[in-house]
């Protein structure tokens, strides 16, 4: 399977996704500074990974203390966490994260546990938090392949894929188990401009499966839906309310408009950890805007002339009406989503 | 004005669509097989562009031509009528003006002129042709500035501005219209993929004119509209069926179904010479399907996997029924078109 991201002796290893799919490189972050960093830079993204990372980061940064006493990893551990926290607002499973790692943190010091035995216990956490991701992937999978056609043609956008998670995918993980049940699986793959997962990472991951995949530019989709070339729609999410709004990829909420257009189905595939209850609904989602580079240039080309103004919202909103079903490990929630997601999310595992 | 296409003794000057907006670069075709190449390649492109480079390419050729007899004269013509017709399927002004030029060959020869009369009425019907565009261009505007609000944001997609037009522009044209009435119009431009005439030329040649301009990737006008920043859309079109299906730049239908779910005008702005009465309705448009590596790079770099699969048509459909007026040189058509379009093609110029 890709590995997305490993811990090991030295740090953080996580494949650089800036660079694929033309080049195949792994980036070992060593600090808890450069795990924000590579955060923050999306050497990794997608809202499960960030999670992941942004756990290993907290443990990176307690194993590499001088503290001798708990009172001071205490300090070390709750500065690392902020900056962990600031390095993306949307992905709520940054947040999550960085919740859980904190509750073990106060644990196991509330335990009385010595500073070595807080180290372990919070390296063993982010593993846990890494393995249960994959685990929860591939359960996302199993529920999600029972929504896909014997024969489909699937559009996703962006990438919720093994390089969004710690392995197998969100979205991408439902195609992947739809295939594993012998189902015949064709996917369209929106670019997604302005950093391309689409076209860098999904395409690269899926065709690395042996999964057949077609890039389109973002504006193709409408066009091809029209046509009756797609069967469903999957994607990943980065935050989804309480009441089913989803923040996803900038483009997602475009898609699920043209997918009710054309009654086409319209699924969001997504860990519980993903979930916020505590958000009512989308209106008060952070929406990230990131740097005018990633619109005005595309590698060393520059696209845009000086004096045009420039836009980049990282995400948007996909308010739950458009949303036929969305799909988590621990089942398929479906309308009215403030019941039936607050139901999933409260279910014992 | 930005001189997109000129006549003068050495050939047909026009600037190069496919350098901007990094190179303002002059290319000159000596030959109607210059002329043809530089509209299947794209150095110009826009359907009343097009027409106007057709147009000029045969009289170029004509021009040029060695023949003393007029039967020999119109052999080599219909065979450059050829050329040209099969250098880009869906706009129709192309074949629009070809014909126009045969007329207008038939009709002199017809008359008994000379091969140099002919070679005369040749040139001054391609120059008539670009005169005409400007001009009607200019109605468009006027006609169109008509449906602006005193205070406007406007998307539009692709570029049917001055550079797809001998001069002005069509969509481009109703926000000038609309500016020099005084309004207060502020322009988000669609980048466009996979060419970015939305972020290389709309964005290049409206900054140029002092009008503000902000590009965003194709992807995120959903989220725009939805945040209640746009007033109304305008696009230009390729061919416009009987029926008022409009063919156009690929992502427009996209736009047409998102204005259409946030309740924003969805304006046409195109010349009489688009509108193709002998085409029912859009299904039988033909549509360009064309190089992958528009798709696969940006400039030198590479961003799709080689295993992935590409698609690339150039066009889509927007059916009429999400069309909220077209607005032509003669006047602005509403539903029912097929009486409108039919009215304002027939009028009396």
């Amino acid at each position: 399977m890709l590995p997305t991201i490993e811990w090991n002796d030295e740090g953080v290893v996580m494949i650089d996704q800036r660079k694929l799919p033309g080049a195949e490189v792994y980036v070992t972050c060593k600090s808890p500074k450069e795990v924000a960093r590579a955060i923050k830079t999306m050497v990794i993204r997608g809202a499960p990974a960030i999670g992941v990372a942004a756990a290993m980061g907290l443990a990176l940064g307690v194993r590499s203390s001088k503290a001798t006493g708990t009172q001071k990893l205490a300090t070390e551990f709750y500065r690392v966490c902020e900056v962990m926290a600031a390095t993306r607002p949307t992905a709520v499973n940054l947040f999550w994260a960085i919740d859980r790692m904190k509750r073990v943190f106060a644990e196991s010091a509330g335990a009385g546990q010595s500073v070595d035995q807080i180290k372990v216990r919070l390296e063993s956490e982010a593993r846990m938090i890494h393995d249960e991701d994959v685990a929860s992937c591939r359960a996302m999978g199993a529920h999600g392949a029972t929504l896909v056609p014997e024969t489909a043609r699937v559009l996703t956008h962006c990438n919720a894929g093994a390089l969004a998670t710690a392995g197998y995918g969100t979205a991408l993980g439902v195609i992947r188990g739809a295939v594993e049940l012998g189902k015949k699986v064709v996917v369209m793959a929106d670019e997604t401009r302005p950093f391309l997962q689409g076209a860098r990472l999904t395409a690269w991951e899926l065709t690395r499966d042996g999964i057949d995949t077609t890039v389109i530019t973002d504006n193709m989709s409408g066009a091809i839906m029209r046509a009756g070339e797609i069967d469903l729609v999957v994607v990943g999410a980065d935050r989804i309310a309480a009441n089913g709004d989803v923040a996803n990829k900038i483009g997602t909420y475009t898609v699920a408009v043209l997918a009710k257009e054309h009654g086409i189905p319209f699924y969001v595939a997504a860990p519980i950890s993903t979930i916020d209850l505590a958000t009512p609904d989308g209106s008060t989602i952070p929406i990230e805007e990131r740097n005018a580079r990633e619109v005005t240039h595309v590698g060393p080309t520059r696209i845009t002339p000086a004096a045009a103004h420039v836009r980049n919202p990282a995400f948007d909103v996909t308010p739950n009406r458009y949303v036929t079903a969305i799909i988590t490990e621990r089942g398929i929630a479906r309308a009215p989503y403030f019941v039936s997601l607050k139901d999933l999310v409260t279910l014992e595992p």
